[in-house]
């Protein structure tokens, strides 16, 4: 596969647009031009042209961009339309929040497995799923494997977890079991989500005392 | 208070230099060049040197940083000594998540209240902490106010409840609603977090390809 050249700032703020759009969307705008986009999203306006560059025209000038199309631009961007199954692993209290809150479907995926390795929680019935044990993960995914994995079980077991995953055939991580997870396949994403970096810019701002600052 | 001129994306990343100075300081390490630390974030040395030198002169020539006192640096600089408080707003799946296993302590931060509105909810107690009815809000805060509100309940409510919490003395706001929230007074700092902003770019990289990236 080819490297592509985009900065992973730019790739970073594609999600962040499209939530913008769609927002704009359900309130009936058509149409809105980088510099409204920017002030609502309180970046510069010429931030947005250059990041959209880097994947065609989607704008007019003297017109701006038609929100709904560069909605379904955005979503073919990232991936959104690849109609993908995903697994959580881990049902504690995490692992519950996001099989019953999070919304996949949104986002083109399904959830097709849940796993877990307390005998409490095994077999229990969430949001449609009913939570296997981990040890039949194997078998399960022979059937029918998903793409994506969800990690939201504790960290120390995670490398070993991630090793049968991508041995079943994940292809994506989404970790968030607060540790780097780091693997030796050049061919599976992991992405890893980091509560603590969060709450540590919050911190770093209340300290500092910077007005009202945006994530990216 | 002044506005500080280090720009956003240096803060975003001094919460996983001090990540990574922590694990090499829990595997005995003493020093550590700029190089070596790059090379284990997959980031150039020389971005390392630029950011850490916004705040100062950490390390030295040909010897490199000293883990231990690094760590300090960057904590101090994110306000980890700060001795805060926080409240946790919703003691759903996502609450009781953040309330049971989050490592507040870790960021110099005190857990002292949680409030739901359910009556299946309010009066119990998890990791120690009575769960209390959000209309006792405002008489709890007169007593001891915390500086920091962890929003885990629905995005609905959110901007009143943001209100409120902002009115009873509360100058940060960690929010998981999933929906930007923006807040009018300018001395009030939010941090957003957005799990499918992550999910988003996994599936980015997972359709173009790109091997192995890291979150900044």
């Amino acid at each position: 596969m080819k490297k592509a050249k985009i900065s992973h700032n730019v790739i970073l703020r594609l999600p962040r647009y499209l939530r913008y759009l769609e927002n704009l969307h359900r309130d009936g705008m058509v149409r809105i031009s980088s510099e409204e986009l920017g002030r609502r999203m309180g970046i510069p306006a010429s931030q947005i042209r250059q990041d959209l560059s880097c994947f065609g025209e989607f704008g007019q000038r003297g017109y701006g961009y038609r929100v709904e199309m560069l909605i379904r631009e955005v979503s073919e961007i990232l991936g959104i339309s690849g109609g993908r199954r995903a697994v959580v692993i881990g049902a504690g209290n995490l692992g519950r929040a996001i099989i019953s809150n999070f919304p996949f479907a949104n986002y083109g995926i399904r959830l097709t497995h849940a796993f877990d390795v307390s005998a409490d929680i095994v077999g229990q019935t969430l949001a449609g799923l009913t939570i296997g044990h981990i040890d039949s993960l194997e078998a399960e995914f022979q059937k029918s494997p998903p793409d994506v994995a969800v990690l939201t079980m504790s960290a120390e077991s995670a490398p070993a977890i991630a090793g049968r995953l991508i041995d079943a055939g994940i292809r994506g991580i989404w970790n968030f079991t607060n540790e780097d997870l780091v693997v030796s396949n050049p061919h599976v994403v992991v992405e890893n989500i980091h509560f603590s970096d969060s709450l540590l810019t919050l911190s770093y701002y209340m300290t500092r005392g910077i007005e009202n600052e945006n994530s990216p």
